[in-house]
């Protein structure tokens, strides 16, 4: 391994020198505070557990994006955590007895084998917030609401929110009594938005026309506040939990217009990238000129059930990482002061006394100090005394 | 896997809960903000990295610690940190070009392979901070400050420092003229403190009985501040780099008796507990009835080297988690306001106006919130105001 080798990171994992690390440590604690002003408690999960309850209730997706490792002590797989969704439902099922609602929220770092969407980190810190056990529009809206508001406190502004709902394809692809090979066909080719090839393969399929109709107006079901009365005037006969989800998006969509008046609403009905273990409406937010979500999440009742405990959920993520980068965290540095070696008791004494008072009190060593500086302790009169440099 | 079964963590794994991970985030704010205010800057390096980049510099002891992983992307092996050190050292060789002195701080998870000490934990939260760039005593001298102050801060009274000096054991066997094998050995006895034995061994030596008083003393040089004059009396003449450690350390033992007069000194010239890249003065801190050491450090110049930058460095690291566990850290909990659900615009304001005043607003979703609350905000008169429960 040559010099210039022992330096390079792996792709997709970063590292943070003081000005940034400075502006990442602020901005987790401004989101963290935020978090709890809002009602919801701090849990750290580990970093590592065993695979088969990192991998519970989650979807295919995140057993690749997995890494794993074989435990010494016991023999067994163990993954190091590619999210945090699973380990804070495991939480509530298995450590928090309380029967009412649960406010969670977490900050930490995740790895995942394989670099995700277009700025590739394999190292996010994930930081987000669930609601467990109340599953009606209100904490749909409380969940979107924090997740708008965590943006807009780290400096984001032209936010553009994605909402769907996982039950409007899924109704359809029931109504249409497709055979599996067929349902993971169409799945593809909506994640893909290949609208020519959909077209195409649905015209071929053994079905009226109306469920044809159905099939192919789907991922047309996107753009602004129009989508939902289409959606309704195309699918609303379909089956009741597509009107039940469209009623649902309605009150969500006046509710944050309401609360976030200056926010971007967009609707797309087929939306279902990374949705594999949601089960009601689902949401993303974007920022203009980066394409990956900034932030996402959605309802996903009843994953606690595989640890004893199923229960309503909702809740969202972010990576302070992204965010600081997205945004111009100010963070205000302390003043600093050059003080020489502290070999007497007083000078120990105030040096320490300005640190508590906010000061950033440096000791010279061989006048090798580095930074810039405000003032120095000087030895006037009888005391040690601050004084401009 | 049975419900029980998922609900297990591996072994020295925890989680914490909402009101230990309250003292955990509080103490680590507060452990930063005193690294901060003696100028020490934090760095966030990755949680994984090239193994060879992470072990390079260290002993063999850190790689059975690391957990690996194969890269995906590059079919090379990962390593996720143990430990910070040769993370620092990286960082300080190759990212910061500065000539002068450094001072960096970090904090974060770390995870073994093999459970460290008598707690027995792999996943501790790791706090330290390091220097580079000095080699004088007075870098000893900062360190060790930093880290009482850090003990101190953290509520840890009734603290014993072990101070010792990795060149006394070397010299002495350099002194021997051993073979790697005897050298070996003698090693092992002196980590195992097994003075029996290595009574019966040192007498089986071919050596001088002089050679022979040297290596038996060693491990009985420990105790209070009579074992230094002992060890120059004993081991003053056996060469140049004995007399110097002894020097340097009657000058850090001074230095921190008049900055810590309440800490407790303890002198152990034999210590070699997982010292592997040490090159001079070593310490840690231990409380009464704990086993392990708290915190630990001393001096590792020219870490760097394998990245380019040969650099003397000395640091320490504690355990946040252990921190929380030995002392009571008190968090200030924000006073909790009952809300009802936001659907007005001026109860929305409201509810944000007051937490960003520092309280804690939970709007009540179906009444099933479960938490105390000192306020509840009623519609009087014409406003939303704060009403004791």
């Amino acid at each position: 391994m040559s010099l210039a080798d022992r330096w390079l990171l792996p792709e997709g994992v970063d590292e943070a020198l003081p000005e940034q690390a400075a502006k990442i440590e602020h901005l987790r604690r401004t989101l963290l505070n935020l978090h709890e002003s809002w009602g919801y408690h701090l849990v750290i999960p580990p970093l590592l557990e065993y695979l088969d309850s990192l991998l519970t209730g989650a979807g295919s997706d995140l057993e690749i994006e997995t890494f794993k490792v074989i435990d010494q002590l016991s023999g067994r797989l163990l993954g190091i955590r590619a999210d945090f969704t699973s380990q804070v439902a495991r939480i509530d099922a298995h450590c928090l007895k309380d029967e009412g609602v649960q406010r969670l929220s977490y900050c930490g770092s995740v790895l995942r084998t394989m670099p995700a969407g277009l700025d590739g980190t394999r190292s996010p810190i994930q930081l987000g917030a669930e609601i467990y056990g109340h599953g009606g529009v209100e904490s749909d809206v409380e969940v979107l609401s924090l997740m708008l508001q965590t943006l807009s406190t780290a400096g984001l502004s032209s936010v553009v929110l994605d909402l769907g709902h996982v039950d409007v394809v899924r109704g359809v692809l029931a109504a249409c009594e497709l055979g599996a090979d067929q349902e993971g066909k169409l799945v593809e080719l909506y994640k893909a938005k290949d609208l020519p090839e959909l077209d195409r393969y649905v015209e071929a399929l053994d079905l009226q026309d109306v469920q044809k109709l159905w099939l192919v107006s789907l991922p047309r079901l996107c753009g602004g506040k129009d989508v939902l009365p289409r959606a309704t005037a195309l699918l609303g006969e379909v089956n009741a939990s597509i009107r039940d989800a469209i009623v649902l998006l309605q009150k969500v969509s006046d509710a944050i217009c309401q609360r976030f008046p200056s926010v971007g609403l967009h609707f797309d009905l087929s939306d279902l990238v990374s949705y594999s273990y949601h089960t009601g409406v689902v949401f993303a937010a974007y920022v203009p000129g980066h394409g990956n979500a900034i932030a996402r999440g959605g309802r996903y009742n009843n994953i606690g059930q595989v640890f004893g405990r199923s229960r309503p959920a909702t809740g969202f993520s972010t990576d302070v990482k992204a965010l600081v980068a997205l945004t111009d965290v100010v963070v205000n540095k302390p003043k600093t002061v050059l003080s020489p070696i502290c070999s007497s008791d007083a000078l120990w004494k105030k040096a320490n006394a300005l640190r508590a008072e906010g000061y950033r009190v440096v000791e010279v060593l061989d006048d090798l100090y580095a930074g810039d500086a405000d003032f120095k302790l000087d030895f006037v009169g009888e005391n040690w005394q601050l004084m401009p440099v």
